[in-house]
Parts: C-alpha cells; sequence; structure tokens
C-alpha cells in the first residue's frame, strides 16, 4: 500500500500536480485495501486520507492502512472538493476513465482550483502487478480451475446452460472465492457461437459443445478462464478443425508473450493462424487483456495496442473461431509476463476432451 | 421501448437538444432491451440507433427492437461522435451520471457540437415504472423470497457465512433468477452490526443473530430483500427491544409511503421512531432507494431528498439499528407507491422468529 502512495506522489511531482484524488471502488481498493462501494481517496505530499459514510466506518478501520479514515456526512464529491479548497492546493489530478462527468462538476462546485485528467497514473501503476499480487492471482485462478473441475461432475443430459453456471458458482463460494469476477458464460450446442452469451434454459444434449468462460475473485483478485469441451462425441470434423486451429493460436501467441513484445504484434501472431486457416472472419475480438482488481483492464491485447508488455503484466490470451448457426471455440489461459517470456497460471490441459 | 424513445425526444425537444447519446449498459437495456456490457445508444427526431462490436451482434438482433441495429470497430465513443457530426447535429445531450469523462472527451474529439449535460432526462423517465416493469420487480421479489426460503433449510450450526451465502446464490439461480443483484450480504451474531459487511468465515453458533440483505435479478429487474432472524435463541433482551423498534419504524414508514409524499419526510417518520427510542446514532443510512433495472436507483429516501414520490415508483424501506460490538437489525420490503398508499410486494412475515 505504502509504496503505491509513494509511486502516486512521484507521479503527481512529475504532472506538476500537488494532490490526487479517487472516487472509484476497484481504485480505492488498489490503494487502500478497502472493499466497500462508495469511498474516497485524497492523496497530497505529506497526506494519506480515506473518506467514507457511516456504513463503512467499522470495516474501514479494519482493512485501510496508512491513511487516515475519517467518516463525513452527506455528499462525498461536495467533501472532497471542500478538503481539497481547506488544503490550498491549486492543482488537483483525477483519473478520467472511472471518475463521471457528474462527480467531476460536483467537487469542481466545491473547488476553484484546477482539476487535471491523468489517465496513465493510477493504469500505469496497477497495470505491473507486484508479486504479491500476482500470489493472488494465481490463487483466484486455481480457485477457479478447482471449482470447474467439481462442476464438470454434474455434466448429464439434460442439465441446463443455468443449472450448470449456478453449480460453478456455488463451487466457487465453497473453493473459498468471494464471487464470480463476471457472470459465467456457459454455452451448450450452437449457442457456443455467441462470443459473449448468457446461459439459458437450453439443456445439454450428446454432440453438443461446452463452451464455459469463468472467473472468480479470492482476496479481491480475479482471475479469467474458457474452456471448450464436447459432450458425449465431437460434432463433425469441422469442430476438431476449428478447435485444433484455436488451441494452435493460442500456443502460439504463448510462445511470444514476454517483456518487450508489443501488444498488437501479439495478437496478430494469433490472428495470423487463424486468418491463415480460413477463419479471420470468425475471430472477432481481441486476444486478450490484462486482469487485477478488476477482470478486464489494461493492457488491451487487440489489433491496435501499441502497449509493450513488461515483466509482472498479468494477460489472457484467448483466441476463439464462432461459426453462427454451427457453433465456436474459445481457449483461455491467465499467464505472468516474465523478462524472457511467460508463466501460465492456468494449468488445465488443452487436449480436446469428450466428457 | 418505443415509448421511452417518444419520452428521450420529448425531453430533447424541452431542451432544445437534436440528439441524445449513452453508453451506460443499464440505461441502454432499458432503452433497447439488451442485456450486454458494451453498447451505444444514439436517439435524435428522426433516427433511433444502436451500436455494437462483433461480440454483441448476433444477440443484438434477437434483443434489440424499434433501433437499427449496427455492428462497429475500433472506439465506440469515437463512433459515436463521428455519427453525430455525420448526422450535421449541432447540440446533443448525455447523461453526466454514468458518463466518465475519459467518454465525453473521446466523443468530443470527434464531434465539434456542443454536448449538453442532462441529468434527469433519462433518470426521471426509469424513476417511475410501467406496470411490465413493476410485474418484472414483483417476479424477481418472490423469486428471492422463495430462494430465501429454501437456503434457511441448511442453517445448522458450525455454517460460515460463506457457505450460507453460496447456497442462496445456488438457490437463486436454480429458482430462474440470472444472478444476484448484488453479492448478498449474510452475517452472523456481532457481526450483523456492519450495515454493509460482507459474508466470512465466522461458524454459526446458538444465540448468533443472522442478518441478511439480499435480492435477484429475473427478466433484468432487481429485487432487494433483508431479514433478522436469531438462531436457537434471543441474544437478550436488549436484541428483542431493537428489533422492535426497527419493526415499528419500518411499518411507520409504509404507512406513510404514497404518491405526493416527500422522500425526506418519508425517512424521517422511521428515524424519529428510532430516535425517540435512543437509537437515533445507530441508524446512519436513509431508509430506502429505488430499485429496477439496478438495484440502486432514484429516488433515494434520505435525509436530504426533496423528490416526491408519484404512483408507479419501486423503493425499499429498511431502516436499522446497528450497536457496534453487539449486534444490528435490518427489516427491508420492496415496495410499490400508488395513489393512495402502496403497495407491499415482500411477503415474508416480519415477527420476530428464531430458527
Amino acid at each position: 500500500m505504502h509504496k503505491a502512495i509513494a509511486k502516486i506522489r512521484e507521479g503527481l511531482q512529475c504532472a506538476g500536480c500537488e494532490a490526487f484524488f479517487s472516487l472509484s471502488p476497484p481504485a480505492n481498493e488498489y490503494l487502500t485495501g478497502f472493499h466497500g462501494s462508495t469511498s474516497a481517496v485524497i492523496i497530497t505530499g505529506s497526506l494519506a486520507q480515506f473518506l467514507c459514510d457511516f456504513r463503512y466506518t467499522e470495516q474501514a478501520k479494519e482493512q485501510v492502512q496508512g491513511y487516515i479514515v475519517e467518516e463525513i456526512q452527506g455528499t462525498l464529491e461536495t467533501r472532497v472538493g471542500e478538503r481539497l479548497q481547506t488544503l490550498g492546493i491549486t492543482r488537483t489530478a483525477f483519473d478520467p476513465l472511472t471518475l463521471t462527468v457528474f462527480q467531476k462538476d460536483t467537487v469542481q462546485k466545491a473547488y476553484p482550483g484546477l482539476l487535471i485528467p491523468l489517465p496513465d497514473l493510477l493504469a500505469d501503476l496497477r497495470m505491473t502487478k507486484t508479486n504479491e499480487e500476482i500470489e493472488k492471482i494465481r490463487n483466484a485462478s486455481q480457485t477457479a480451475e478447482a471449482a470447474l473441475g467439481k462442476m464438470l461432475h454434474h455434466l448429464t443430459s439434460g442439465i441446463t446452460e443455468w443449472e450448470l453456471a449456478a453449480h460453478l458458482e456455488f463451487e466457487f463460494k465453497r473453493a473459498g472465492a468471494q464471487k464470480s469476477a463476471f457472470d459465467p458464460i456457459v454455452l451448450f450446442g450452437t449457442r457456443s457461437s455467441l462470443p459473449h452469451g448468457m446461459p439459458s434454459n437450453k439443456e445439454l444434449s450428446p454432440g453438443d459443445i461446452i463452451l464455459i468462460d469463468c472467473g472468480c475473485v479470492v482476496d479481491g483478485y480475479c482471475s479469467d478462464l474458457t474452456r471448450t469441451y464436447v459432450f458425449g462425441r465431437i460434432p463433425g470434423a469441422w469442430f476438431e478443425e476449428i478447435y485444433q486451429v484455436t488451441r494452435t493460436a493460442q500456443e502460439a501467441a504463448r510462445q511470444v508473450i514476454a517483456a518487450d513484445a508489443v501488444c498488437r504484434e501479439v495478437d496478430a501472431v494469433a490472428r495470423n493462424i487463424i486468418g491463415e486457416a480460413g477463419y479471420g472472419s470468425y475471430f472477432g475480438h481481441g486476444l486478450g487483456h490484462g486482469v487485477g482488481l478488476e477482470v478486464h483492464e489494461p493492457p488491451r491485447l487487440n489489433m491496435q495496442s501499441d502497449t509493450v508488455l513488461t515483466a509482472g503484466m498479468v494477460v489472457t490470451a484467448e483466441p476463439g473461431i464462432y461459426l453462427p448457426g454451427r457453433g465456436g471455440v474459445r481457449i483461455e489461459d491467465l499467464l505472468v509476463v516474465t523478462e524472457n517470456g511467460c508463466e501460465t497460471l492456468t494449468r488445465l490441459p488443452k487436449e480436446l476432451q469428450v466428457l
């Protein structure tokens, strides 16, 4: 925590700002360890202050270290503006990626100084994980894998996508997760061609594809994992083909992920393999994204991103091929970027499995 | 859906704007019926357009009625700005409560016209529910009650808060809910004094208070419900007292909730009862809030709110008393405001129950 405060102070000095404030729950969790939904953080050269309302005072006193915790009444944004004004600060930085226009305007009404957007201040800091953060993500990843394994015991003809998703989330909690990192995607048969489909009442039948994209939160940190199986039998040679192309693309991307690789070049490695196999128009999303306190964080591994990977980033590699009306495949691992390559946190096998 | 478009067009005309755009998932779900996480809506006097990327095209074609659905590439905000510019629009409204500073700046880079914040345009529309919306919320409320009932079968000495929360979420899904409306709060014993505490490894013991605050999502709409029980025996006369005071306050608030009541006056009715009983400083949050596509929506029933209730609003009434180190009580019903009073959607009993 104290390291983050020091880094924020460095960043403020570079940008010629005297203070930073945040009203974003995940940012505030990163900076202070606080798990609640409503809080404010103010960091100046000499002060680190945490503001919350009555509901969270007891909890904040337990969780927040290194900050002066203060209970406020009324509107958080107004109190932040007043505090900045009282402190005599003239240039205050904020994160434009999370602050709403209304929040900014409300702070500004109580604060006559300058509000300066610094989109990279916190994003850059959060993008590279500490060893402690990596261990938490590893733990979340292993917890999700264990729960997924237990969920597969419930696979039986006639079970619905909903029921299977319910078993998965139950197993997440039983394995010690706080919750799902996102609504789990559990899709059977032709529905697997919906890249972000939601579980329905569709019942499992022999020959169905089973696509599961899930993750859980342990100690505040997320995991993310996708596997595609078949139930009873392989639906056809076409499916084996798209499965193997996806797997080859995923493996090739893993081979080039390392410190100093450029995100769009990594994306291109997987995309070219899928394109050369003739499925280019059926892989419409990016290769991956960062994972941390949020399940979607910078960096983005896509066709546009010029971000250069550095050791300590945690990213997904998740190519897919989706044939509308037939079915889809996605294979996703969670990876830690290292100096010479990457470490794969996800341990589940990637051979095509008939369950 | 079409009624909402017509209302937005009326609002735009009143404000002297030619177009409205939204990038907020719940707002876009309200306007279009789309359940995904990334989309844009543009409404002008003659056009209703829905923009999404590759991942959501199939889903949008199923879910979105009354809009031209278009798949875009690249940054959604930039495409929105370009579209507004191409349409020759000079004054465009947006919702400052949901748009981030970065999103606004990105739209503005591609759009030389004026961007005008209209915080009430969508909020006012969403605050009063249609009969169809009320039926969806009723359904979500009954689903949560049924699941809570099933969860109580798992109550046994030694079960942890986590495990009980896991059973609850499993029962939500089994009862047909899409998911929890928020992380369920399940607190035992003295932990019930944390108004927004999270489930821990604490094990249930005889004499423990059990506070459960939960809700689920059915057909996009949320429910919200709190009950406080005791396990095995009542922990003391102090608990019976705070239970009965809370219950009396909740009942009194229900009696005054009706069209034309002012939110802060409704809050005051419950707050005065708790204050007169000597527990005023232990009820630190507002009496309630609106519920709809989001679990916390306007109006707020608190000490500050001048909002006047109207028939069709759906709100919670949830007073509580929290004694740090001893324990807490909260009792919460979901209510529909009617012309002459309110209808209580929550049917679970409110007598103190020893389980």
